[in-house]
């Protein structure tokens, strides 16, 4: 177990090999949520995550990389990024960077970042944006889906409304493969979410097994809209589905009586950006 | 640590609280692929779930309840059906319950069924079937998630090629949500299923990121459909590839290049059915 630090002539990297490295427990504390909100901080995993996260403007405080990166151009370049922004730089053992994300094969490099979330009252759709409002979204894989999924539709972002999974878990994060970076995510209350709801200038469409229309039946083109999905276990509540403009429905065959979380709302933003999207001319 | 059977007037309920009772060790092994292969055997959760098994068919080894479900109605009914199919009856603490299921809320009621596979040579579809085909699908949530949209769109079943995750693990057959029960599986090497797909009399339409096809513009109807789909990590490999009628590709926008698996199987399904599928009128 012993561990030393020292100063590499490339800039400020400091090499680890124990578990018991102060600066490796507290990064090994942003798994659980409570360190998250305290430090504002998350972590990602992926060297071309690590370098789309920093193009798209995100504050990096460590990165991590495995001994196996060291001398790799790309680690190199990302780790001088991290030093000029002010970051740490860890060289760690395969089995710090194991016990930091709880995997046996872990990524060669991970980024600890600041948290961003958009607030709700910045968010002013224009035509043709497309947001998604989920109800207390309860499964981190189900989150980091949607979040995936907004993205590759050209979708603007992602609301999440009362008490939800947290985005910025590892698990979220992981399924977002990256998207977590690219798409808006804000967060709000019931009350703060109708009272924001009642300006919005679109069509606010929630999917409900109980909805009459067929949402391939209404017309999404020309005007912002608003997806608004329930959670896994219980559907759009009451106070959430009546301030829809419309309750939509997807057609069902066979026994299964709902879709998954991420699946429904996949299929809805296909459909809603049915027209936007093309082979020919990708939607911007 | 004290453990004690004995007999119930009501049938063959056997009374377990200690978590070193061989049967139940029995059954905590099929958290394990190899006793599960071993004993050609599955654990699914849920009273539900356990009915809907029975109904469909499937038979019931074990029925596994919590102390918590004695005098209800509907766990007494299925104990009584478990030991008419000749299965054993299990009462046990909820902390043997959490243990099994390796969860802190366990459900109420699990069920120890046989595996049942669907052989290749016995799949002759029809005329509006559709059918998808795995490529060595690697994530046990994304099974799941594909068998549940499978059966909620009406398809027939789901063809698993070359090595694949287990569709009996817990996890796919959580992800599920009971259509484990109701959608046949099959399982075969690639060889086998490049011999079948020679006779399939349909069109053979594979998910691809070089598709020059839009997904949406195929006549998908009055014919049987194989939809094919690569896997988590690198999409078809070219003698999936080269096998197909069509190459089809999902229009995508933004920065993400590729979508969650069980999300574009979705997204697929839902198009190749879409004729079939309306609120009026359920497909069968
Ligand atoms: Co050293
Ligand atoms: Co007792």
């Amino acid at each position: 177990m012993s561990e030393h630090e020292k100063r590499r002539p490339v800039g400020r990297v400091k090499e680890v090999t124990s578990l018991s490295n102060p600066l490796v427990k507290d990064i090994k504390a942003l798994a659980l949520k409570k360190f998250r909100d305290q430090n504002n901080a998350f972590m990602a995993e992926g060297l071309k995550l690590v370098i789309d996260a920093l193009d798209l403007g995100w504050e990096i405080r460590t990165l991590i990389f495995a001994k196996a990166g060291r001398g790799n151009a790309a680690v190199e370049k990302v780790a001088a990024r991290t030093v000029a922004a002010g970051g740490d730089v860890l060289e760690v053992s395969e089995k710090v960077l194991s016990s930091i994300t709880r995997r046996d094969n872990p990524q060669m490099v991970v980024g600890v970042f600041t948290q961003r979330l958009v607030p709700l009252k910045d968010i002013r759709p224009a035509r043709g944006d497309v947001w998604v409002a989920l109800d207390r979204v309860r499964d981190p894989g189900n989150l980091g889906t949607v979040i995936r999924t907004v993205d590759a539709v050209g979708a603007k972002g992602v609301i999440l409304v009362g008490d939800t999974t947290d985005p910025f878990s590892l698990e979220t994060v992981r399924a977002t493969m990256g998207s977590i970076f690219a798409v808006p995510v804000a967060k709000t209350s019931v009350e703060a979410f109708l009272a924001w709801r009642k300006g919005f200038p679109g069509l606010v469409a929630g999917t409900h097994l109980k909805g009459a229309v067929d949402y391939r039946s209404v017309d999404f083109s020309d005007k912002p809209v608003l997806l608004m999905m329930g959670n896994e276990q219980q559907g759009l509540p009451d106070d959430l589905a009546q301030n829809c403009d419309r309750l939509l429905r997807i057609p069902q065959a066979g026994r299964a009586d709902s879709l998954n979380l991420a699946v429904a709302t996949g299929v809805m933003l296909f459909e809603i950006r049915r027209g936007a999207l093309s082979l020919e001319a990708p939607a911007p």
